[in-house]
């Protein structure tokens, strides 16, 4: 049974990260979800990369993601690293990084390769301990041969934050810094997955951004006022994310914007704009204009930062996301979404 | 490719919560994961129903468990009332019954109806709000078609407390407590999915039960020494779990266990013994037997207590479960795992 009518049934690019993927979410997910939290919490109405929740006179930040990447094993990383980085980076963006603890939720097809599953827990442990976090429980369950393309696995992260950053603050005359090249995650799975010749040269920047943001924030202090981490739809969705959020117009210096000689190569191959491809270990970070150098320097200063970049500025405007290419300006459209399924 | 040797390749029961399930946790899943965990926290060593982690002068517990029962509609609920209920109960067995929050993480297949991803989404919310509690974030995801059967769902909840109850903490003496009729779910799955005769007569007892623990534990205080929510592998399991990690000897009067008249049919059809089938709105309860009656007064008080009984009784001895069946004395061996696949 295909699609009868529009979006009776769910299409790929409802878990793409894109524009489809927001109106399944509002339309479905969270109507009426945020009733009966508490007075004060930000839970889903935010639509923030997680939930802040007071206690005490602290905010305990949480955030789940559950990753189905294909493959389970790529050039720079894996399911695991993947799981343990995309929840730390989620608090972290929030900024909350000090983890409390993950936990695990694992879901496996029948006849699964035991080592695989090995090297995948390996993989989550070491990253866990590269954060300086802890797993702290989980749970497992199996689904029989042909039921489930080899595994799913869910993280779930909370970590306590006396200041919550929000994707939502930015302002005109904020500045808009990129943490480093764009678009390696996505484009090293595509390549992966398709053989590419470019195969061996890519690698997902998978990794753990926490210490680095912290960082960041004590650099920047408030003039940190606006994070977040381009997953799915790239530094593109995020853009529009921000600008739409905060009702005002970001304008992207296309030429400032860091990309590697094979990102390039494979974005002209496959014709794909980095800008819409996802990463796994890049932050974008909205700065009040005076805070701009100080944070660019602890960036720098950072192994994972060496190649932040102010790539943009906000704008009065209607919200949009303009990329000045050097020599003209262009709307950058919103995605719909990634446009390689299970690419997280 | 079907298994070469023994255990290296993932099998049915090692999902099932039984002794199959357990040994892969300890062997792969916790391996080593504690390590890095703050001190003073108790997580994965402790192979509770989630971590403890503290924070200030309290506890904050969490769980997390993803959902894959089939099918996704049964007599009594559905997946999302499971999801929800089965995490507030995890909450509610370590004690902490006040829910701050829980997160909800879909992964769809392709293709899924979303009339049906509505009625899931409306069930999680009327349960939420029968526990009091709210969803505060979430995740979405799509998987291709043929890539996953339908639908998983994980929840994740966190709840503050002043006092962990642990499932470890049994003493020869103490009594055991069934919080109502057991194997209810299970049975009601297992018509459902085999379309036996019995159908339309058997309910899933899928409730959240973190309002009548907070009255157990209010009435039986410091005497409510250790609870578990027998889901996969039934009562069974839980007593075998709690005599090992206690150390001692419980002895079941089978006469005892309450079990309706259409759970005790289903399991002479189909063999199986009720204490062996996953429940999804009950507790086993061990109490310092000085707190028996009260605790059971409350219990007997609650909608969801009625039928709430002492099953057992804690004595010294080698860690193991025997069935007193009124005509005699025998081993109840811990099953393998859960007699039917994606029960929940």
């Amino acid at each position: 049974m295909r699609t009868l009518v529009g979006d009776e049934r769910i299409l790929m690019k409802h878990g793409a990260g894109g524009r489809a993927m927001r109106r399944l979410i509002e339309e479905v997910l969270t109507e009426g979800l945020a009733a009966g939290g508490r007075p004060g919490d930000r839970g889903l109405k935010a639509m923030d990369d997680g939930a802040a929740l007071r206690v005490g006179d602290q905010w305990l930040v949480i955030t789940t993601d559950s990753h189905v990447v294909h493959p389970l094993f790529f050039p720079g990383g894996d399911i695991g690293r993947l799981a343990i980085s995309g929840t730390v980076n989620d608090l972290s963006m929030m900024g909350a990084t000090e983890v409390l603890g993950l936990t695990c939720a694992i879901v496996i097809e029948e006849g699964f390769a035991r080592a695989d599953l090995v090297r995948v827990q390996q993989s989550m442990r070491a990253t866990a301990h590269e954060a300086g976090a802890a797993i702290v429980t989980g749970d497992t369950k199996v689904m029989g041969r042909g039921e489930l393309d080899g595994l799913v696995l869910n993280t779930t992260g909370v970590a306590l934050t006396d200041r919550v950053v929000s994707d939502a603050a930015l302002q005109p005359g904020d500045v808009l810094i990129v943490t480093g090249t764009i678009g390696d995650h996505g484009f090293a799975v595509m390549a992966a997955r398709h053989g590419l010749a470019l195969d061996g040269a890519l690698q997902s920047d998978v990794a753990p951004l926490n210490d680095m943001i912290r960082r960041v924030l004590r650099a920047g202090g408030e003039g940190v006022v606006a994070m977040k981490d381009p997953t799915r739809g790239g530094v593109a969705s995020s853009m529009h994310e921000m600008a739409s959020k905060a009702q005002l117009s970001i304008v992207i210096d296309e030429t400032a914007v860091p990309v590697t000689e094979q990102a390039r190569a494979a974005s002209e191959l496959l014709g794909i704009d980095p800008l819409h491809v996802a990463n796994e270990g890049k932050a974008v970070i909205g700065v009040r204009a005076a805070a701009a150098d100080a944070v660019l320097q602890a960036l720098h200063a950072h192994p994972l930062g060496r190649r932040a970049a102010i790539v943009g500025r906000c704008v009065e405007g209607r919200p949009s996301v303009v990329l000045d290419t050097g020599v003209g300006r262009r709307l950058l459209m919103e995605p719909e979404g990634e446009p390689l399924p299970r690419i997280c």
